[in-house]
């Protein structure tokens, strides 16, 4: 069994947990098999409301069907 | 005065928040005086509808009652 | 241009989110031109209810206007 | 759901392999419901005849099982 | 000259060096001019037989050949 | 042979050497055959009197007797 | 926003800044909207006039389009 | 509740537990409400009589009292 | 003898060392004797032409001057 | 007592433990009393075969033996 | 000018302060223009009369004198 | 083959780049065989002017050749 890793930031006005999830539906997208995730930096932006947009960095691991 | 520490990780399908509450809970049935807590690794996984479920990591320092 | 730190804890009994946001708005009581924070460290305190407190490390940069 | 930690070090003379797996043997007498394990430090000692003893340190997370 | 990286984990229930040789052959099937790896996390599973599964990350760096 | 490692911190309003002391000598009221220690984080807290108390996490390993 | 990371490693025999130019370059005959990037691992080589040759980590993060 | 980090080295030539005192001492001339305080880097320099002086970086916690 | 850290981000469209020159400049503009800095994280923009701009934290270590 | 590092990195087509042997097999050329040793970083080469060579960063200490 | 860096291990029956100053008094043994050091890890053994013995690593960095 | 790593800090007044340079060709001086380099810490004094001296630490892995 082998799996891969791809590094995606989701982001929210909302959260951390919601811009999380938006990592994995953008990942789902593309990529099957989605394993696990870790969360790894999580920054900060002021909209010009000066309301908090929240940016979390996921690292995704999904597993790679190969037919040998 | 002296501390100890136990690593647990909470889970919880609804956030972040709710992984840390269930590690406490958790914590307090075995343990009396926590004094703190600290977040370590934040996981995830994807149930079987593809919605994400939260794993965090809580160092969590309790006193030590001796009776010298 | 040049930035400048200022390293802020906030807290919240609510959850991780809700001491972002309040970090950011002590912040903005003594600091303009905020452009961007980094979650550092997360820890957790039990008031006298045993309920969880948030405590959230936020490193805040925000930029310098020199008249020069 | 909620796990544990525990830090054991395995040792071998034989290998790196050798020495997670006496780890776990360890760990499996006083631990059910092991779910996955973490390699830390890799520590050498030399014997009395010059050879290399491995020993690893391995960070194991097992299931509470908790009759709520 | 330019390289890029990928990030495998290979898998196998032999051995750390076993499952480092199923990341490069993985990788080697769909990316040319391997030049070099380096080793990641080290984690491990228990089948269904409580035997050792060795997970290894390899973050795999190969050179980009471009026609410029 | 295997090992095990349990986290504690000592405090002391003396000193550093003093706090690491109170580590290993509450330690070894639970745990036998204690082989070494390694220095982890090392914190402050002021007493009513604005003087220094010394908080110092201690890694502690000790050889697990097992009657196989 | 959903943003994803490449590494890239980019190379000159002149210093840094320039092999930082041609990671930047590179990304971007195959990558549209890089946002940002963050500097790793800076190594060297000696060529065969024992001159020195830089080679530096880039994480170019860039935004991806979706047709949702 | 929110606090504020500041970054001191404290020196002596006596030990350690002295620099950090010294530290402390210094903050508390311009800082209230300081809770806590956390050793970054230790590092040494030999006088002319080739003695150590020990210089400790302490990071201060204090709490903001905001009129709001 | 007791020192105090800043941290400030210098920029440049020219290189890390012109970066690493504006957060010195802008230091001494409002902090005197200043002793040492260290290099942190490197970052980069993309300017309107795709040129890039070199983002440099500096920590900047300086002499507290106490007239006690 | 004093014990002095040195860091050594040994080779193998073989495998990690075979690597790590080399490297105290070479430092006991040239330095008596080895203490322990510990497992820094671990790369990987591709010969012109494509077979992986292991490549271990093993950091060793040793007793100082002086005739004061 | 250029610098070069030792690694060596002090250790002392009395405390941290005690087994620093053994580090560097080994150190001027064999090197001249020592500069400055940094703490490095703190491990601790226990003797025979369950005594802690403390084994400090210090980062000795000295001036190299070339007659070029 | 065995590599051996020493670890050397160049400086300039001029910039990074001309600090690595200093620091491999002090290292080529005493030590052949030099493979590979790698920047660890980048500090920075400020000369009688409040001119920017440049101080790199570069950990430099040179080929063993051994007369077995």
């Amino acid at each position: 069994m082998v799996y891969k890793y791809i590094e995606i930031v989701g982001t929210s006005p909302t959260g951390i947990n919601e811009a999380v999830n938006n990592a994995f539906k953008e990942a789902s997208k593309t990529v099957k098999n989605i394993q696990w995730g870790e969360m790894g930096r999580v920054t900060f932006r002021l909209d010009e409301n000066q309301q908090v947009e929240y940016q979390v960095e996921v690292r995704i691991g999904f597993k790679i069907e190969r037919a040998d």
